[in-house]
């Protein structure tokens, strides 16, 4: 049977949702620029979906995993080297978890909206982070064994809040970094059999299309496996989890001067070999109840 | 329409799995009690349910809500003030916020397993807890009208584990309290109806039958209604959406001297008109690859 190369979620000409598997153009690797694609049919998450020949065209890019399917969504701190470093934080000795709500996931185009409570203080900033799909239930699985367990991989970005990550979630990091649409993920799940190493890839942000973070998925402290594995020791991981796996150095918090996102930048965080997403700053006006 | 008062989540005599309104006999309030319910039909999520006329026998409460229609689980840290205290820490400003995943949801009388890499270092604790289940979605809601939003109460035990928590954690709390079955809630959902004042009930804990924290919901520091609307400020909340409310003093972690549970303990929470769930401290014994 078939499997994914690349898949999308995607809305199509009829006006409808599918999932599918991208037909990339001669010489286009990045799948954002995706103009048509094979349906998928049966459930992405169960070993049973099939990639059909029925081809249609791409109209508009969703996040790659349906709201429905999704389940946990976790993330790392402080996983790259020199991010720490940047911090001012000590390098982890186990992987420093975090979650987001899964209304924070949205997909490769959409605008990020600052509500609020968020507009207030500054401190809105960007991560680029490699994103890992799991594909198949994993509990207590060693390292040697863990990429067996991922479906695929996206590129995602963590915004956070650092005023409200840092100074008023009381030490704790999801207040911050959960409001809706603020783990924008895409622009396609990239099969294991297009990345089997996903420990050397470059990874980056751009603001206004000015380059601010510029590294390699070699700095991580815990590598995909590792994390996978000890995040599986006495917790069930689901198909449709998803793992932010950390960002490495350059964000807003860490330039001297620092340098926070404002209304109407664009963000785009691009992974070799994955793509990339680019996503409008876009600040609500509606009252808030704060 | 009728709407339920108590909905529990049970196996009949037949095997199968139903939602259910208890029937309480004269003179019980505990729902971990009951023998019989009246049958749910339809999505307790939507408002379309139907409480039918149909009586089956209870044989077993599993969790109220079913796997399928929990979504985020979030969690407060100090949010009653004589448990801030008992932690040395400050009262806070806004609430704190940290995550379990969906995995350590359980029912009100399934054990709490223990994995083998929390049995190595001393910190096993239990938080009794007063559990609120959104049921309409929730987005930047006022204080005032923030309870209109909950479905019902149970009761819950946030297992924690101190030495991941607060140590190997790197000061995030979720990876010491998400394994698997580390959130049991019920016995079931209290609707508003019979609780239309969720800050003045008993809330205690027992370990092997002794009583190790009886304090009340009155001592919150952000009451049900603040924490409600404070978490929908820029994030949607969903029916299904589960919240651990904090804790009182009494922590295991805040006892002199310290207090750690061990394997085969009987940890039971109650709640004033709630009932109580009640749940064995299980090791297991599997290998793990850490």
């Amino acid at each position: 049977m078939s499997r994914f190369s690349r898949l999308i979620r995607f809305i199509a000409a009829d006006g409808k949702t599918y999932y599918g598997d991208a037909i990339l153009p001669t010489g286009i690797s990045d799948v954002s620029r995706v103009t048509k694609a094979r349906v998928i049919e049966g459930g992405i998450l169960s070993q049973g979906y099939k990639v059909t020949d029925q081809v249609l065209n791409v109209n508009k890019l969703l996040a790659p995993l349906a709201f429905k399917d999704a389940k946990t969504v976790r993330c790392l701190g402080l996983n790259y080297a020199q991010h720490a470093k940047e911090s001012n934080m000590d390098i982890p000795k186990f992987p420093v978890l975090f979650y987001k709500p899964i209304t924070s996931l949205s997909g490769p185009s959409d605008p990020i909206p600052i509500p609020k409570v968020a507009q207030g203080e500054p401190g809105l900033d960007y991560e680029c982070e490699l994103v890992v799909i799991i594909g198949k239930e994993a509990r207590d699985v060693p390292e040697s064994s863990a990429l067996d367990y991922v479906l695929g991989y996206c590129a995602g970005n963590d915004m956070s809040h650092r005023d409200w990550q840092l100074k008023k979630g009381g030490g704790q990091w999801s207040l911050g970094k959960g409001f809706d649409g603020w783990a924008p993920i895409g622009p396609a799940i990239i099969s294991p059999s297009i990345i089997p190493d996903p420990q050397k890839l470059r990874i980056s942000t751009k603001v206004n299309g000015r380059t601010v973070q510029d590294s390699s998925t070699a700095d991580m402290i815990f590598s995909v496996a590792k994390t996978v594995s000890f995040l599986s020791q006495g917790t069930t991981l689901l198909p449709g989890d998803i793992l932010f796996t950390g960002t490495p150095q350059g964000v807003g918090m860490g330039r001297k001067p620092q340098y926070w996102l404002k209304d109407g930048d664009i963000v785009e965080v691009g992974i070799e070999g994955i793509g990339s997403i680019t996503n409008k700053v876009t600040f609500e006006r509606t009252k808030a109840h704060l």
